[in-house]
C-alpha cells in the first residue's frame, strides 16, 4: 500500500455498514480492527427510497472518514461490508449489487446477517430482531435460516410495527362496540388526541416506524393489565418463542435478541426462551466489518 | 325552467353520482325521476387521489349528459348527489365541499349513505357492504350508525382486502413452518406464481384492490375444506355477522347486504343474519338520486 500523511494507518481499510429503514451507520477500522472513525446517514432501506440509501451510505461513510481524519476519495480505497434491510428480496439485491459504487470493493448482504455477525463476533450464529419489524436469523456451517423479515403488514408479529397496528384495530373495534374495551382507546385520545375514526384519519399512509412508536402505549397498557393489551404482546412473543425454537433447531450455538424492543420484550418471552438468550457482543456495524473481511480474505485466498 | 331543444325534458334534473375506489358511476333523472343517461368515470376515492375524485367525476357525468342529448355546459343547471367514499373522515369531507363545482347545487354524503339510500329506494334502513372493504351502516328516524369503514389495514374485517392480506399472512407463516400448511400456499403458486419471500416482492406497496383479488382464492380453499382459509373466512364473517345484529339494535326495518363479496359470502353468515337480509332495491346511484331530491327539497321547503 501506498505511504501518504496517514501513514501510520495500517492497511487495507474496512468499512462496516449498517443500513435500517430510520438510519444508516458506518465505522470505518484499519486491518487490525482499530476503530478510526464512525458516521451516521439517514434512512437505508432500498424498499422505501433506492437513492435516498446511497446518499445516506455515502453520507455515514463521509462522515466515518472525516473523523478518522481522510479525505471523501478515500473511499476508493475501503473494503466495505455493507448490510441494508430489504436486500433479502432478490430484485433489490440485484439493485443494489449494480451500484456503480465508489468503493475498492463492496460487498452486500442482509441487515440480519452483519447484525448476527456482530452479536457473535465474528462467529456464526443466530438472532432474533424486534424492533420496527421482526425476524430471526441464524447461520450453521454456512446454511442460512431466515425466519418472518416479510416486512409491514404483511408479517413482523412481535415487532414494534406490528404492536401499534393491532392496537389501531381494536381500538376501532371497541369504538364500534364489537370488540372489547380497552385502556388503549383512552391512551390513543390522550397521548395521541384522537380517537374513533379520527385515528384512521391521523394514521391513513403512515410508515412502520408511526406504527412502532404506538408499541410504547401497548406495552404500558399490557404491564397494567389491560386483557386486550395482553393479548396482542402474548401473541406477538409467541411467535418470537417460535422463531426462537425454530433457531435452535438448525443446531445453532448462540442466539442473541437484539433490536429497539429487544430489552422490553424480554420479560414476556417464555422461560425456555430467555434462559437460552446471551447477550450480544458487538453491534450489527461491526458485523458488516467481520463480513467485509471475511469476503475479502476469501476473494484474496487467504 | 327555460325552454329550449330539450324542452320535453321536466325539470329540474338531478345527477346521482357514487363514488368509489375503482371507479365512478353518475346517472342523470328527470323530475320524475326518468333515467335520462348514465356514465362511467374512473377511481372517485379522495383518500386515494383528490384531483383524480373529481376528474372522475366531471367525467361520469359528461358522459351520463351525452347519452341524454345534453351538453357539457348543462352542469350548471343539475341539482347532484354525490356518494363518496372516504367522505367519512372531516378532513376529506371539507376538502370535496370546497370544491368549486360546475352544478347547479351539490349535496355530499357517504358512499355508505347512497349505497342504503339506494338499497331502500330512499327510505332510511341499513346496509352492510362486503367488497374490497366492509362495513356498516344504518339510519334510523334520522340517526346515522357507521360500523366499520376504517380502511385497509386498519379494520374491513370480512372484506376482499382483508382476506388477501390475511391469506399472504398465512402463506409466509407457512412457509417457515410457523403456521399450518395450507393449499392456498399451492395456489399462490399456481396461480400467481410466487412462493416465499417472493410475495412479498410481488404485493410490496399493493392497493387494496390487489390485495382483493386473493380473496377469490381464499373463498375457493375453504371450499374445499382447507382449515386455513376456512378460518379466515369464518372469522371474517363473525364479524359480518356482529355488525349485522349490532345494525338491528338500532331499530332498523331492511338490512341488505351489498358488495362485490355480498354473494359469495351469503352462505358463510350465520343462518340468524341470512334470515333477515333484504334484497337491496336499487343501486347506490339512485341513493344519491333520492338524496339530492330530499336535500334540494329540504332546502326549497317543500
Amino acid at each position: 500500500m501506498a505511504a501518504g500523511p496517514d501513514k501510520a494507518i495500517k492497511r487495507p481499510l474496512y468499512l462496516g455498514v449498517d443500513g435500517g429503514g430510520s438510519k444508516c451507520r458506518a465505522i470505518l477500522v484499519d486491518a487490525d480492527l482499530q476503530l478510526l472513525g464512525s458516521g451516521l446517514g439517514g434512512p437505508a432501506n432500498p424498499l422505501h427510497g433506492f437513492e435516498q440509501t446511497l446518499n445516506s451510505i455515502i453520507c455515514a461513510t463521509d462522515a466515518a472518514l472525516a473523523e478518522a481524519g481522510l479525505q471523501p476519495q478515500a473511499k476508493s480505497e475501503l473494503i466495505s461490508g455493507l448490510g441494508l434491510a430489504g436486500v433479502n428480496l432478490p430484485s433489490l439485491y440485484q439493485q443494489v449489487k449494480n451500484w456503480s459504487h465508489p468503493f475498492a470493493q463492496l460487498f452486500l448482504t442482509t441487515d440480519l446477517h452483519i447484525a448476527s455477525l456482530g452479536a457473535h463476533r465474528g462467529e456464526e450464529g443466530s438472532v432474533i430482531v424486534a424492533g420496527t419489524g421482526s425476524c430471526g436469523y441464524a447461520q450453521v456451517n454456512g446454511q442460512t435460516t431466515i425466519l418472518g423479515a416479510h416486512g409491514f403488514p404483511f408479517g413482523d408479529q412481535g415487532s414494534g410495527a406490528w404492536m401499534g397496528l393491532e392496537a389501531i384495530k381494536v381500538v376501532l373495534l371497541a369504538s364500534d362496540g364489537l370488540g372489547p374495551s380497552t385502556c388503549l382507546t383512552q391512551m390513543f385520545a390522550e397521548q395521541l388526541g384522537v380517537e374513533g375514526v379520527m385515528i384512521v384519519d391521523k394514521f391513513a399512509g403512515a410508515g412502520s416506524s408511526e406504527y412502532a412508536q404506538l408499541s410504547a402505549l401497548v406495552l404500558r397498557a399490557a404491564e397494567a393489565g389491560d386483557a386486550v393489551a395482553l393479548s396482542i404482546v402474548k401473541e406477538g412473543t409467541a411467535y418470537l418463542d417460535a422463531i426462537a425454537e425454530k433457531l435452535w433447531q438448525t443446531g445453532v450455538k448462540r442466539l442473541s435478541l437484539i433490536g429497539g424492543l429487544g430489552q422490553a420484550l424480554r420479560s414476556w418471552l417464555a422461560p425456555a426462551t430467555l434462559a437460552r438468550l446471551s447477550e450480544p457482543l458487538m453491534q450489527p456495524e461491526w458485523g458488516a466489518v467481520y463480513f467485509a473481511q471475511q469476503e475479502h480474505g476469501n476473494i484474496s485466498g487467504t
